[in-house]
């Protein structure tokens, strides 16, 4: 993805126009349903004529990315195509399905809000440049070659003849799991090992939990903002999704008691410490107003601690308070370690347990043993917390950068700034400024993407690591200046 | 799981029977709902008095292992206790919701059986036996250190630099699924990297085409027998699992028919070569005829080609006819490569990669980049098709031995014997038969295992490689005889 159109390269510039758009289309960076930019607009902002943009249009429409629709513009087409008319029993249409079924349903759109973030976080760096939407640490910070040691030790001679040959621990390496449970003991919560079921990282952990606890058309309340890859589980599973604003002290707590009253949810998910995207706590007294309300209502609270390595050791959780009766705890490495190795993990209560390796059982059947032991000896050589540790340093002089350059572009912070990201409302439509910043070389995390119900938001969440160069905010005050200036 | 209850041992023989009860329990060897055998005979089984049993007894009711009942004996508790009523939501319920819609439906029990089966496959060998039952091969055939040392050098220096840090490719190491592409085209199938999404395993492949294809309620074909954590799997997601009998040449089109004119099943999941229990492999004309029905009906076909590395090339397969078109393709290397790996891979129609992608992302995110590139290598270098090659020889002569062996224990083979596995009539229930030989420390697959909807069945899978021993084969005969003498 080139920053301008080059008229000395071997492809036409209708060719490059097309290219680089249907790239985005590919990516779902350009989502179904969503209108190209009008002839005029797309030939200022490429700086080609309105000859070049039709033929490039022309092209498009062509290869069947998108349609003309009369009178109104070109649109990306949805090109899940399906010719034996299965569609209906796809999971695109049951997101659409509950919408119908309630207003507080997901509004359509929102799985591919999901992929296009996902998609984003498996960027290769656009352009060569760090990306302020980037959902992990730089690689330079996450090099653990700690880890990849560990991983050829584990690996060598004869230890390895005993785990190479045979399905594992249905549970996960039981070494490992002594491992998370004296971890989990130093953030004060007491779970033995039989409790912990390993997961191929926190997002298998929340698709079986999900899948265990609830069945189709069950409520579940989620967090607002929040991570969208949760909700757009919970909508392709048929669940029905009900937003709870969340603030810097916890849910709000009126909303939860509504839906309790009138919807009986089945499950609240919720990341308490360092939210993401808007880096706030949990107070000790919300988590246990959750908790007697969770009492009270019957459902169970499913606690994503997947920034816990960034995070104090002695901040609230509602898992802390309940030792884990109707509370369950979730955790991944991937935000300190090898996203792609898919460490993480399920702490819960003894009567879930059965319940919750069937479903890991009938889904991967189990987890890989060497990365398992691999990490098990990182954790009991201790090179796993001075590794955090590490990190935690980079991350508080890379946030104080970032914080000064966000508010001298003229980002106003929505929570106070802490762990990896930041929460900013930058005055203009995020989606659009995705897509101009995108013209730049540059990928943003829109606010939609952290809404059930899409609408525009003039909120983006930053990366503290990937937003510390002046560059980038430079350029993001000239488009925010243009924007304004369109009005 | 010692073979005889000692009077030396340090624990009393009402504890020794009572904790060897309880582990089968434990194990879901003894089911949900199952009947302790009768105090009387019990005591004769184990060789101890009335009063050491009753003793046993007890004790298990007293940990809350099992429970009396009035008139009819002792019976094993459902242990999944939940105490917040959310038990309406669970997977066990869906499974008995099914059966009370349909009268195709599953039989209650059926989650246990998979649960049963899949722990035997977890297994470690039982009194260190080979045991007949299990799933995979013995752990010196697989001791593929040539995958191990792949691993070395894929996490080695700079190689590992690059995959360490991100979330990989969404669809599977490139590498890998340029190498998966040339494997399929050697069995005939043309299939671009870009329609291959690498997963954990088999069992993550089948689990993502259910989710991506079917919405609960829908009726699905599946083989009888055939694998049960397939049926456990698609009961627990609330499917409608239509049995289709499986003969030599391929599954009873009279049946499909029927089905599909009163059902319209959305998908036919299948094995079409050597197919797991009975080791038939699908005739040409059998493919042809279910294409045309699945091309009539409108439904998908999904290939489960586990067994592809000990089969011919050219057998006949449904992708191979149908160029996937309507048909999926689905396989493994847990059959012949450190099952613990989870290294699994679906084909898909080009219209159908994204939505299988979407799902994939949602459950896992990725899958680990360096066993995918260790795995590439090791294909690329010839050496898994030499290893392949190996082991069709060690199973050919353990086949031989274990059928002649098989047949003079007086069991007849209901089909021609081929693969991995052999299905034997035994001429006894092989439920009773599968407890009587656990107490002298074999365990056994029964018939129940592989039907949808349970019931007794005097066959039993097993596994060519580890029933070449004579003395299982006299021990099996004595234990049959006497049941045969009890009648």
């Amino acid at each position: 993805m080139s920053t301008s159109l080059s008229r000395q390269a071997s492809l036409t510039l209708t060719q490059q126009l097309a290219e680089r758009l249907a790239e985005r289309i590919r990516m779902h960076l350009l989502p179904a349903g969503a209108r190209l930019p009008s002839v005029r607009e797309c030939a200022r902002q490429h700086n080609v004529s309105s000859y070049t943009v039709v033929a490039a249009y022309d092209l498009l429409q062509a290869q069947g990315l998108v349609e003309a629709r009369p009178q109104r513009g070109f649109f990306v087409r949805d090109f899940v195509q399906n010719p034996l008319q299965v569609s209906e029993s796809s999971s695109h249409v049951a997101i659409k399905k509950r919408v119908g079924d309630s207003p507080l349903g997901l509004a359509p759109g929102t799985r591919i809000n999901a992929s296009m973030l996902i998609r984003g976080m498996f960027l290769e760096s656009v352009a060569g440049k760090p990306q302020p939407g980037a959902g992990v640490l730089p690689a330079e910070w996450l090099d653990a070659s700690f880890l990849a040691a560990a991983m050829r030790k584990v690996t060598s001679g004869p230890a390895l003849r005993e785990t190479l040959v045979r399905y594992g621990e249905p549970m996960g390496d039981s070494g490992l799991r002594e491992a998370l449970a004296r971890r989990m003991q130093r953030i004060g919560i007491a779970a033995s090992p039989s409790q912990i079921i390993t997961t191929m990282g926190a997002t298998q952990a929340l698709d079986i939990v999900s899948r265990a606890l609830l069945q189709p058309g069950d409520p579940v309340m989620v967090e607002e903002p929040g991570w969208a890859v949760e909700y757009a589980r919970l909508a392709a599973m048929g669940m029905r999704v009900l937003p709870v604003p969340r603030g810097p002290e916890g849910p709000d707590m009126a909303v939860m008691q509504r839906y309790c009253e009138t919807m009986a949810p089945k499950l609240y998910v919720s990341v308490s410490v360092l939210h993401n995207p808007t880096g706030y706590s949990l107070s000790a007294a919300s988590a246990h107003e959750i908790l007697q309300m969770a009492q009270r209502h019957g459902f169970y609270v499913a606690e994503d601690d997947s920034y816990c390595h960034i995070a104090p050791d002695h901040a609230p959780r509602v898992t802390v308070l309940d030792r884990l009766q109707r509370s369950i705890y979730i955790s991944g490495f991937a935000k300190v370690l090898v996203p792609n190795w898919r460490l993480g993990y399920i702490a819960a209560p003894p009567e879930l347990v059965e319940r919750l390796l069937d479903v890991k059982l009938l889904s991967t059947l189990s987890t890989p043993t060497p990365m398992e032991q691999a990490l098990a000896l990182c954790m009991e050589q201790g090179q796993l917390r001075r590794h955090a540790e590490r990190l935690r340093q980079h991350l508080d002089k890379a946030r104080t950068r970032s914080v000064a350059l966000a508010q001298a572009a003229g980002c106003h912070f929505v929570s106070e700034p802490a762990g990896m990201f930041g929460w900013v409302d930058t005055g203009v439509d995020t989606e659009v400024l995705t897509q101009r910043l995108l013209d730049e070389g540059y990928m943003i995390a829109p606010g939609a993407m952290f809404h059930a119900s899409r609408g525009s938001s003039t909120c983006m969440r930053i990366n503290f690591a990937t937003t510390q160069d002046a560059a980038f905010w430079r350029v993001f005050e000239r488009v925010v200046a243009r924007m304004r200036e369109q009005g």
